[in-house]
C-alpha cells in the first residue's frame, strides 16, 4: 500500500486570479511582507499496489487524465510505502 | 526573500466529499488499485523577510487566520531561503 502526495500548481506563465485574491486579503489583513501567492491542488492518495514502480505508474497516468490539466497545469508527488497490514 | 510552501488538509475526522468524488471519478477511469483519496489545498506564498523566523511567524500567522479553518483543517509547511538579490 502506497500513499501519493500530489501537487498540482499552474504553470509559471498561467494567471493565477485566485492567487491574487489571496494576495489582496493577506495585505488587507496587515500581511505587508508577502509578495506573491500561487494556488494549487493538493491530494493525498491511498493505492493498493504491491510494486512502488507499479504504484509510480498508476499515480503518473491518474494525475495525467483526471488530476491536473497538462495544458495550464504541472503536477508533482511523493511516494510513501505505508507499511499496513 | 524566503517561500513558503503550504498544505491544507481535512482534519482525518471530517468528511471529504470532493475527495469521494474524485476517488468515483478514478475508479470509473479503471484504476481499481486507488482506496482512498482525500483533496486539499496547496500554495505558494513568497514572503519578504530578512529572518527565516519572522518569516515562520508570519505564515503560522496567516494560515491560521486566512489560508484555513482551523476547526476543520489543519496546515503543515516548509520554508525555503529563495536568494534573489
Amino acid at each position: 500500500m502506497y500513499l501519493a502526495k500530489v501537487r498540482v500548481t499552474l504553470k509559471q506563465m498561467v494567471n493565477d486570479p485566485q492567487g491574487l485574491t489571496v494576495l489582496g486579503a493577506l495585505k488587507n489583513l496587515g500581511f505587508q511582507s508577502v509578495e506573491d501567492v500561487r494556488v494549487g491542488k493538493y491530494m493525498e492518495i491511498k493505492i493498493d499496489e504491491s510494486s512502488r514502480t507499479a504504484a509510480e505508474t498508476q499515480v503518473n497516468e491518474m494525475a495525467e487524465k483526471l488530476l491536473s490539466n497538462p495544458v495550464i497545469e504541472e503536477f508533482t508527488y511523493t511516494l510513501e510505502d505505508m507499511h499496513t497490514r
